[in-house]
């Protein structure tokens, strides 16, 4: 039994992670963290999610002097940090420093250079150090390096979705050289619970943002080591993202070889091959899958991907990479 | 041609509001204006509109002391305040002070009692004089009396439908003593264009709020002059309002009675009798009707009506008062 | 381990009873059947539900002479009947006479009067007799027949709702005689898989259908023993029921004779007492919970639950009643 | 003034352009006609469309012998077809002998060549030397001669808004040579009315169709002259169309050339040119603008176009095409 504290449970992905480790057999809940200035502070955390009543009867502490001093005396195994980059990049070194092994659920660890933190994140990096040392927790390609990892960067939604489906192809080299494209469509969960225009139930709408420049663009061409011009749009659900990525393959490349390149995710428990059927957001909505279909006409491949932002994207990978520290099969919690 | 300024045009009600002057041939949109203190100023309502882009290009102006100079000063003939009722119990005096027509979309005017300010809206009506002069927006009843009004109170959404559908039973004397139930579901533009948790679009879920003491109960009750049983849902589409009102007749009132009754609104323009067949929101968004259906069966009788909560619940209804005091047909610019 | 047939397993309630049974550690998926005339008859069930892709890759058999003698010569244990009461009526009937145990999410045996099935059903129930046999499957009140029954009656959605609201209240014999009015929303898998113009993507809109004589009503009086008048809605959302409920109290009952009634429902696992906070469908949807939350004025007493339609209404139901059959906690496969 | 009757009236396209006709001053509603098989023949139009009671009173006529004969003899200057293409490629032969201009919102006279029709459509067309002869009505490009054309073709959803983002970047020769890909987003009134568990309330799901084989493929193709990969996905939203374009540009092309580009478009008083900002399905649901923005880095450029598939897409450009048949303003009764 392991011992987990969520920092920043209150937002979609904390709280969705706080539902997974209080099912999970082999984890403990052991704390719910909030900043020490939030409003939520004190409230219980199913007060905030009905749906969880029952489940997450459990207070919201602040993260204060006191709190930081508990953690560090306790039995604490594993820190999940559900906060903003900004907030993560220092938090992890405060728990990294009490040796408690961290998970952070944002960007702040995920790239390896510190000139594409500049460029995309606007800051220069604090730890830089910590960036080779950082784990990228995408289970399926990178597990036998997460067991013992102190320092976990779970993946962004975004190229959680993206990797797994194209980093098969380039393994296989299949890909001609130019640009992959990634048109990809998330539900409002992705945005957070943050109140703000953009999330008003009557402005959404479906539309792009951040053309050119997101963040998970450097992430994603730093794991696939390939150029892609990634293009987010916010959809009018809830959960889920579907990816339709267009590919350029190298001449000559066959229905077969295409399938034989994603054969290498086959044994895997979170992934559904789907051929030629194209996967959609109510097929993996609420659930932890990765659903990978594709279709061919020469050169031209289209890709299409989805998943659950919340339970493959961010708590579901976290959980995976716990259970990877804890020696657990590392689909444990997410098959239901 | 009259002028009109719209006061609070970057909410949903003085945005539609504008659209519905922008559009009306004997209306001219003298101003477009958001508190002094709004982040929105200086914007181009479009630019918060994008569906609006070409119609309501307009600055909004702040509502600065220059700016209440120059409407003071300028050929303005009604001056519609789009504001919280807190706002508009004071912007009404000072326009009033002008000489302008004034109408309030707020409750600030709208019942006649101090006594149920106090118990509904948690204040001492400071101006309680005016309660009396205001006249109340209903047109559809109180038409008579609206052409010649320096102060309408435009009556609130949720009375407009429950009045509509219930005062011609009143009138007919068909009501039995009972309590009638007015089970009520709101579009979220209802709840207002403010980012909060309760409008965020992954929070938004029908449920019901503000039971037994929502300030539309006193509204209806006055104007219907029977006692109600009022509870409003928050619903999870954008626009419009559906009522199921539960009615207890008087022994032995017939089919045709109730008919009979609603005949009293059968020549109005923007008033849609259904009979049997039953009002959905599909039927009135983005519509100026109200649509009104019923079903008996013995002494109970339910009654279902819809509107569109800003285009005949607050805007529109703010401009069949404007058309009354202009001298031109009360729909005009509404039947589109 | 006990096996399990489901009859009708390609509709929503089918699908997600097969769902619930496929995960459960005591019960076996043994056959999913459609009509010998389906044209799903053949196809995979996670064909048609990829959410469930890898969970329910089995074929939908039709249900031919061959299957009827398949399933008679069988290990089957319990054949769960996910069919239209016509359908039901007789097919209970031939399972029966295998000597299985039927559960049926129909209609066909939950009334006890034949005069009921003329009125409300439309026909003459040709095994009336065993309207007395048939043991409603109302877990919360009726557990303790349940465990012996040979046919049970699986209660309709929404007097699942209204019931475990409202038998509290009754048997703590806080009714006033009047009529309880309730006003209830559902989500569209309530209106079943079958295309139809009613369940068309830009047909559905929040509007009332079956007014003073819906099949519930008889189900909810028989069962509470009071007179109801029930008026369900179609929403615009996929999962949940939500019901509003009007009820007047006798004379003099005060805030705690209500708190006490409740409690009677206190230790059930899937019922959750909300208090004076108000359910919502966002708090139940994928879930098998029933939350109930209500407030006083006087006499007056407004009761809100939520289900979710299919996970406690139709299928988690079943579910429930199998492992009562089954000597297992109710709850069991339902609490995730 | 003109009359025109209209074919498929009980559709989405049909009844859109219905109410557009009922509304224009210059056009009288002569006829709305339905299959002589139709379930609908004999019901009011506003029966089915409620939101249009008092504007659309009209029965649905069936197209039998009799219905031919009368239009023959009639006064009908103007038939519109809002019928399936195998149904349009004969009925617009019917109308054409009777000297009616022919106005087809189908793709069956689209295309120039009967190679495509083969291809595409599956059968060979028997018509094809009138495919030089029918019009494309995209009128903000081939408006000249439109207003002479016997019979028009009225433009796909998807091409009308492709080809309005597009068109001016190929006439001001700003494209390489490489394939456009074209990822597109539809409403689900584009799927048509008929019911079908495509368009079910809780099958709708945001997910791909019609990988490289779609119809309006070839029709993006002839009219742009460029090779495009087009792809287009069902969304979870009713009305509208976002097509998110990538495209690759000629070396050295300024973003002043790409804002030059657009200047042939800036007079037209349906486009609205947003330059980097946004368009949103938001922005155009309800109107018949077409909104485009777009973005450049380099050789890459991102279009963005947004279209209400019926109102500017289908039954709006019929009406510009009838408006400049009878040499009115072509925008008339489509900029409310």
């Amino acid at each position: 039994m392991f011992n987990v504290a969520i920092v920043g449970a209150s937002g979609y992905s904390g709280a969705e992670l706080a539902s997974l480790v209080a099912r999970h057999p082999g984890l403990n809940l052991s704390g719910c963290y909030v900043s020490a200035h939030s409003l939520d502070k004190g409230k219980c955390l199913s007060e905030l999610y009905p749906e969880h009543t029952g489940l997450l009867d459990v207070s919201l502490l602040p993260l204060t002097n006191e709190a930081f001093a508990d953690i560090a005396d306790s039995d604490v195994d594993y820190v999940c940090l559900c906060t903003d980059h900004k907030v993560s990049v220092e938090l992890a070194q405060t728990f990294l420093n009490m040796g408690k092994k961290v998970f952070d659920l944002s960007g702040a660890y995920r790239l390896k250079s510190s000139a594409d933190y500049e460029q995309y994140y606007g800051f220069s990096h604090p730890y830089s150090q910590w960036l080779d040392k950082a784990q990228y927790g995408l289970v399926e390609w990178y597990g036998d390096s997460l067991s013992e990892a102190q320092l976990v960067a779970v993946p962004g939604c975004y190229p959680t979705a993206a990797l797994n489906a194209l980093k098969p192809l380039k393994q296989a080299d299949l890909l001609s050289d130019s640009t992959i494209i990634i048109n990809a469509v998330s539900g409002v969960t992705g945005a957070g619970r943050k109140a703000s225009l953009n999330t008003h139930f009557c402005e959404v709408s479906l539309a792009p943002y951040g053309l050119f420049n997101h963040r998970h663009t450097p992430e994603i061409e730093r794991y696939l080591d390939h150029p892609v011009l990634f293009t987010p749009h916010l959809g009018n659900f809830q959960r889920g993202i579907l990816e339709t990525i267009y590919v350029s393959l190298k001449p000559g490349v066959s229905e077969h070889q295409i399938a034989e390149a994603y054969q290498v995710l086959a044994d895997e428990p979170l992934i559904r091959l789907k051929g030629a059927s194209m996967p959609s957001i109510k097929g993996v909505a609420n659930r932890a899958f990765v659903d990978i279909g594709w279709q061919q006409q020469g050169q031209q491949l289209i890709v299409t991907v989805a998943i659950d932002n919340l339970l493959k994207g961010a708590a579901g990978q976290a959980l995976q990479c716990m259970n990877l520290a804890s020696q657990y099969p590392h689909e444990q919690g997410l098959m239901g």
